[in-house]
């Protein structure tokens, strides 16, 4: 790729994110759902103005990664605490329901031909959260401080983590034919390791470096280094096997419980700002629209199964909302936030895909429920937020 | 190139550029110094810590842009014009001179075996101007509003357009053998009305569309159509053979004269930081320190080719300078501003390589001489600029 080439495919991008993310705005949803369907329409299935390059991706990614970092550094890890418990019985069922109902609709839909591990890989897809979108929501619409922010991510996290167990657990079935659950487990209980110790570590340490920092003279000191903690602690993650964003996260709570956290933030807003609307665009790229051409040889089986398990993974992370008990807790909201599987569900489908598990047909279904899920999050949960009579007090 | 893989890499070079630069700084150098022997340490030539990828120099190109978008957002137009003059006859004096004394050294040294395109090639090379590490080091040392800068600023961009009219006609010659000095005349004359043309029509416009962008409600809105404006004229400046930093040099200098110049520059800011860096980093990636090995086969001719062609390289430059007839100018400065050849002469050494024109050993000793003369410069120009008693008035 040329520079020419990155340039107006950026020039197009921001534009396109900008303009349909402002239209989203003035029709009263949040902007990430124009910038969503804007990269429907401007990537390659559609109007092909811009290929799924390698850069453009990795540009995404990076965007990912600055979002959670910015959550990060916008949360108390103690409020994180105080719902622990909330957060973990919404994860668990979060995770429970929609495998059971994936696994029992896929073998109603006669995909359990090639035995029982596609229907346990369909319910597993249908577990995973990706916290991404219902992040960038809640902070569309400024609720990023609300409990239930609070409640969906700690959830989301815990999810990343159980998620991983029961990935390993199926690509082991995959690939052995039968089940080990203990490499399963140490996999999981290693992120945990990870995750806890980074910010157990990371907290009183934080403040030492920093102040290293503050005595350094070159421009940028601050900015450079925040970023080199967050993308150290997004590779780590990445090496275990956990999203690279749980990473970022972890980067951005150790650094919000720094005296410099208002300036680190100040300084990745414009990053953010510039990277974020990359990923979302991108991620609108891999919809197919032309698979529910009822018109179309198999048209009407794809909507049917992928309206069946998009109903389903709504139904299994609703429930699971429903799950936290925490006084005065808008559930219906914690729910629909677990909804979107964005970019966790990709990695599964593509992983299904490559270790055999699915066929191309059935790759494409999944990868069009991740994303149903992740375009119709953004009203359902400002519906889900907006105050109603009974609730307010 | 996995996410995993960009992270790492981006933390290695974002840790070498600022514990290097921090080094150079508190050794009285500027810190790009520090970032391009960095660059060379961690590279694949020495280490190999880090390697050279597309998406790595895609960043670092997106990082040369932002720096002199950056630059021209600090920049006063009507500074520019009134030193007009002055700029043209450095960049006139500064290509003409360079261009002979190099023809004539490669004469001299043996390199006309294939006829005198090789020569004339490696005048052209000494041509260049890299505006990039000069701004850089003006900027790491407060001087970018001085008159100096104003007179290198111009005489670069000048350069640049006149760098390209050498280039199409070298590349012309090498391709039919004959003169074509009609067509590469009018590629310089398209240059300059897209400069001028940009300029002109962007100042007058501006204000309206900052108006438009200012009602918009989305986050980042300012910044990001600052960075589309940016990219765009970047992008349209490679489709017309120039410099895409010379692109993004006049879309700063439009926006300069905007009402939101502040807060544009305050969101950029950030963005510089972390690219900026990844530029000069990924600069010292192509320095091969084993070739000026006297050692190994070959490396006192090397070192001796080398030598000579960055001699001819500073005194064709420096010379360029005393031609600039402005009071008070510190004409030394202008001139060791205008010895790097960085980016611009790395583009010319490989188009030599692939059309034929030089073979691999002499685009070895280019790329030597070209990142010599970047490497080179940091220490010089501080020098140059540093108040003299006879000066001080």
């Amino acid at each position: 790729m040329t520079f020419a080439h990155l340039a107006i495919s950026l020039v197009i991008i921001l534009a396109t994110a900008k303009v349909l993310g402002e239209l989203s705005e003035r029709l009263g949803q949040p902007a990430v759902l124009g910038e969503l369907i804007g990269g429907v329409l401007i990537g390659p299935n559609v109007l092909g103005w811009v290929g799924d390059s390698e850069v453009i991706r990795l540009l995404a990614e990076i965007g990912a990664v600055l979002l959670l970092f910015e959550v990060g550094l916008e949360s108390d890890l103690e409020e994180f605490l105080r719902v622990g418990v909330a957060a973990l019985s919404v994860a668990l069922v979060g995770i429970a329901l929609p495998m059971t109902l994936g696994y029992g609709l896929a073998m109603v839909l006669g995909l359990d031909g090639r035995g029982p591990i596609v229907p346990l890989f369909m319910g597993a897809t249908l577990a995973a959260t990706s916290v991404g979108i219902t992040a960038r929501v809640l902070a569309d619409i400024g609720h990023l401080q609300s409990k239930e922010a609070k409640v969906i991510l700690g959830a989301a996290v815990l999810d990343d983590v159980l998620g991983l167990i029961v990935l390993a657990t199926i690509a082991g079935i995959a690939a052995t034919g039968s089940l080990a659950l203990g490499s399963a487990l140490t996999t999981g209980l290693l992120a945990v390791v990870f995750l806890v110790g980074a910010i157990l570590i990371g907290i009183p340490l934080a403040p030492y470096a920093l102040r290293a920092v503050g005595r350094m003279r070159t421009r940028g000191k601050l900015i450079s280094w925040a970023l080199v903690f967050c993308l150290f602690l997004a590779w780590s993650a990445e090496r275990l096997h956990l999203a690279a964003i749980i990473g970022a996260f972890a980067a951005g709570l150790v650094l919000a419980k720094t005296d410099d956290q208002a300036h680190i933030k100040e300084r990745v807003r414009p990053l953010a700002d510039i990277f974020v609307p990359i990923f979302f665009v991108w991620l609108g790229f891999s919809v197919r629209p032309q698979l529910f051409n009822p018109a179309a040889p198999g048209g009407w089986h794809t909507i049917l199964v992928a309206g069946v398990l998009v109903i389903a993974a709504v139904i299994g992370k609703v429930a699971a909302g429903y799950c936290a008990r925490v006084p005065g807790l808008n559930r219906l909201a914690v729910g629909v936030g677990m909804v979107p599987r964005g970019e966790v569900g990709l990695i599964f489908a593509s992983l299904g895909l490559s270790q055999g598990i699915i066929d191309v047909g059935l790759y494409a279904v999944t990868v069009a429920v991740v994303l149903l899920t992740t375009v119709i999050t953004p009203p359902m949960l400002k519906w889900a937020l907006a105050p109603r009579k009974e609730e307010i007090r």
